[in-house]
């Protein structure tokens, strides 16, 4: 049912322990015949836990959305409990031990992505509701060779100032390789908002991850680089869950996972969509379980075409 | 005023960039002069920001002393509110993305090491509280070369079978190094318990720590094993705080990091030392401000004597 395409990288699971796409293997790999862009995601049984539903929100700044769009963003509930904060454009996880987020929930729709605000009058700023100990700051990233990539994009949230000025809090940032967030992630970023058009709403959640991968001794490791003197986590990989939503409540859900390596725009989106299965695995959070409490009907797109 | 063994691993931070001693550095390393078994602990200054107090603990079991023990083990705070549950032995916060504990908070006192229970009746047991994504099992330690390694340990809670039970939930496990978990590792359980005759009270919060070291290309880089079809972390280190209460309120804290090599038993426990601040940077958790609030005298032991 699922395509993969295998590689160095690994997720992990009974089911599931498969490789997903990156980079430079993707290029040359081919998919082989096509599968189908949409197949029905399976029921996944949860025999006694729930995934996060309710919170206590951090109401962070005013703004001419903030109450309403906060509510609406958490339609689907949170991947998870920690952390929580309620931003003007965004709500987010943050995790300390990483310096970065541990995913970001942005709800996108025409009118979101319109209006004068223009980047040119934001600044990457240190987020002081995080302690000391656990902020990453804008000199952490200074010489590293990472991008300071955004989760919740800068260009989601023209239609208020502050709604982008806030994308620009250094916990809605993790360290990106340039010509993966300048290229095949900045497309991604654009895809999402052009689905806009056709769908009703559009959830978007980004965090990072931090695949293992088989070394020389046929073990298994995690390994990333930390930044700075804050020791800011450079993820290998990074998420981004679409969750769209159609006229007559039905929910389609586009899981995408990218390495942080070079991605070049002409690599198309579909191979990197994996099954969202991998990226609850993989991530420690749950999309799933949240989703199925509010629609009957969701299809799953997990796998690309084959050519 | 604190002292170091420059090792391979590293803290993040401003002030504290440095090494904090491993087994095999720390058998050879010589501390030079003493400084003393006592020094005041900073007031560090929290700008904006509370660690965790106010939770909603998930009341797991029953058992003589529940009720009441719940609420005595929170009595310092807690330092993260993610994924909070309430065991008849311990309280724990559950680290989904590495399948173990980000944290395990015990109180100990001469009562709790007394009694009939017997880790003969126990076994590991997988924790079904934990979605099923996201859980370790015993298959995943079989072969791997690591213990099953308590985080609140089994000794601790001789008062009671259940209390004893619930400390081989392997939520409350991590792997560790056999030679580590039954020789160093071992040595400072013990020595936490034979704290409770000069204490009036004392708390223990156990966790793995993922440190990262420089590699050869002058970067540093996290790096971990993990094993088992769940991709259990191994963590690269394991802090232990005990925070001890004297008759007159004053608290003393001494906060200890163990490398997850072999660690002989021969090692003096205070070489693994370290100020308390080296650990809240590098798991993304606080002790300090919660326990702060409770106590105007905190006394930390933060150097080895030199010897």
């Amino acid at each position: 049912m699922y395509r993969f395409i295998c590689s160095k990288w690994f997720f992990s699971g009974v089911s599931l322990t498969v490789g997903v796409g990156v980079g430079a293997s993707l290029r040359t790999a081919d998919t082989g015949e096509s599968h189908g862009l949409l197949s029905r995601v399976p029921v996944i049984p949860i025999p006694s836990v729930d995934a996060a539903t309710d919170i206590v929100p951090y109401q962070g700044g005013g703004g001419q959305m903030g109450g309403n769009r906060s509510t609406a963003v958490m339609k689907y509930g949170f991947p998870s409990l920690a952390n929580i904060k309620t931003r003007e454009s965004y709500v987010t996880s943050y995790d300390p031990r990483n310096r970065t987020a541990a995913w970001v929930i942005e709800h996108l729709t025409p009118q979101t992505l319109t209006g004068t605000s223009d980047r040119k009058f934001c600044d990457f700023k240190e987020d002081d509701s995080v302690h000391m100990y656990h902020r990453s700051t804008n000199a952490d990233y200074k010489g590293s060779g990472f991008d300071r990539g955004h989760l919740a994009a800068a260009g989601n949230h023209k239609w208020n100032q502050k709604a982008m000025d806030d994308t620009f809090y250094l916990s809605n940032v993790s360290p990106q390789h340039p010509q993966m967030n300048q290229k095949g992630w900045n497309k991604l970023e654009q895809y999402s908002r052009s689905l806009t058009k056709q769908y009703l709403n559009v959830f978007v959640c980004t965090g990072p991850l931090y695949l293992p991968r088989q070394e020389a001794d046929g073990k298994m490791y995690v390994r990333y680089q930390v930044i700075g003197r804050n020791h800011v986590s450079v993820p290998t990989h990074f998420f981004k869950v679409l969750i769209l939503e159609k006229p007559r409540g039905e929910v389609e859900l586009r899981p995408y996972v990218m390495p942080n390596v070079p991605v070049d725009e002409n690599v198309a989106l579909e191979r990197f969509l994996v099954p969202i299965e991998s990226i609850e695995r993989a991530s420690g959070l749950l999309f799933v379980p949240n989703i199925m409490k509010r629609t009957s009907s969701i299809l799953a797109v997990t796998a690309g075409p084959g050519k």
